[in-house]
């Protein structure tokens, strides 16, 4: 991962708190100075390390909402 | 990826469509026979090829939810 430049740009919340601190966020991140993308990831408790996880455009996260809003949960 | 055995218990929709076919969804997977999760994940057209993506429990699905219902999309 040392080679990858990432700077969160915006933070909505944590989704899940794991182990040792990790916890799992939904946030707005540039990717080596790329166009910011929506960010579901775990994080450790200083953004220093990042678990697995996937990045969604904005359409995508609004399919995600609307997908979610219609089932049972 | 050849010794992980997964079994799509429910699919529950696209998020977006990509090349070649791939198509990120939420479906709920049983990895190598385990209690099923939910999972949100790429994958081509005949559910063979799988990309990077996150399983996440309901809590955690739930909590989702309401995240993005609280944001201006």
């Amino acid at each position: 991962m040392a080679n990858i430049k990432y700077e969160i740009q915006q933070s909505f919340g944590v989704i899940s708190e794991g182990a040792k601190g990790w916890k799992k966020e939904l946030n707005l991140i540039s990717w080596n100075n790329r166009d910011p993308k929506y960010d579901l990831r775990d994080w450790d408790e200083q953004h220093e390390k990042m678990g697995k996880g996937l990045t969604m455009s904005k359409d995508e996260l609004i399919k995600l909402r609307d997908l979610l809003n219609s089932m049972e949960l």
